[in-house]
């Protein structure tokens, strides 16, 4: 684990994630004169966690999340505590389960990279690796865009993506590559097994080096005028190919 | 179709998507001093068509774009022409298809729907629904987010979902719904006949009176901590479980 400087989180369900989750929090903020559900839910966590929050006004959590949407609610975290890929395959085989791991690589939006770590979460898979460099870390937009996922999903950092694919190639996981050059579609290959998905930048797909180090490479069907799908939606449909082969059997 | 008063967009795929589907231009902004790949085709394309453009300070683009990311390329364009639901069906059965339909109740986040369309449009389905009242229009952030799909995607807005629901299932079509009551996931229903998919809501999913109406309701399996997808995340796994299934045979 490396730890950073502090981090600020905000939105009503990033917020109640990090307090479920027992994320360190530093410092809770509300808006004035807000209650209701959420906000009841948020003070009796912090009351059972010792944190205390302060009302503070709608004007300064405006400025606290430069202008994000709040919903009223921010804090201070602890640092975001990234894994290591050796505690992602602990996971996985504390789960029985073989592995099943993303890595994104190079994804320069936050909204993409917190989307693909919600669906991480709820497709059943065991984290996602992301490079030191060139890449968007966990920050607060990832957090809120993950919808509080991001406390409950292994992400590793590393410095070398083509080195960690020999190091899980190494490790028996067959690692699949999405590329608009592939011959067959993600559906016709069989991914049931230990596998590693590799999903390329925004802009610029896989690096070279990356795509020829994968086992295979497979394509999105692409039956209209557009050429490609956005980078969350690619990786939805391929994480939850993979999840229907594993429930299907 | 309606019109509407006049609309922008911006950024360099919608306005190339723009000029290559023929839609109207009133005015071609360029960024002072921009050249290469992208430009040098936008003024191809223009001339072509005999659309005058003008070179204007960044500082111009940002107002104009309301500081969205407008890549040095802004238009101001006819309003987005949208179809009718008979449009779509008509679509349909001219390519020889069953078809194949998103309805999206009441999304608020123009980038799920912007994502939802350029999906709709890769994905080979004919086209999508949304209502008049309490939904995003098809927008520039919209148009943005479609990466230009929405200039070829069909695009419906119906005053009432509950009466355009009972009208597909008149004309044979399955309506089947996403939710996290159901009792079967999706891909455990035979969806390769003629089908809408119906999304709802950021907050809320599908209203009570259109899940009362679906054929049928489904889930996506949801393994991890988190409840739900992102609505753009959630109907890319559906449609193109759909899809493949449309492939496969």
């Amino acid at each position: 684990m490396d730890n950073n400087s502090n981090d600020k989180i905000f939105g009503r369900n990033a917020v109640l994630e990090a307090l479920t989750a027992n994320r360190r929090i530093d410092r809770l903020y509300l808006q004035d004169g807000l209650r209701g559900g959420d906000i009841a839910k948020i003070k009796a966590l912090a009351a059972e966690r010792k944190i205390s929050f302060t009302f503070i006004p709608r004007a300064k959590l405006d400025e606290l999340s430069g202008g994000g949407a709040h919903q009223g609610v921010a804090a201070l975290v602890g640092a975001y505590e990234y894994s290591t890929v050796e505690e992602i395959l602990d996971y996985a085989e504390k789960k029985g389960e073989p592995p099943f791991i993303v890595i994104a690589e190079n994804l320069s939006d936050p909204h993409n990279l917190g989307s693909i770590i919600r669906t991480v979460n709820a497709c059943g898979a065991h984290g996602v690796i992301i490079p030191k460099n060139r890449s968007v870390s966990v920050n607060s937009t990832v957090a809120k865009t993950s919808a509080g996922a991001s406390e409950y999903t292994r992400v590793a950092r590393v410095t070398n993506i083509a080195r960690t694919v020999d190091f899980l190639k190494e490790r028996g996981i067959w690692v699949v590559g999405t590329d608009l050059s592939a011959k067959q579609y993600h559906f016709e290959c069989d991914l049931s097994g230990a596998v590693a998905v590799v999903i390329g930048s925004e802009s610029d797909g896989i690096s070279r080096l990356t795509r020829e180090k994968c086992d295979f490479l497979v394509k999105i069907p692409m039956l209209g005028e557009t050429q490609s799908l956005n980078a969350s939606v690619a990786a939805g449909v391929i994480l939850y190919e993979i999840t229907r082969r594993r429930i299907s059997g």
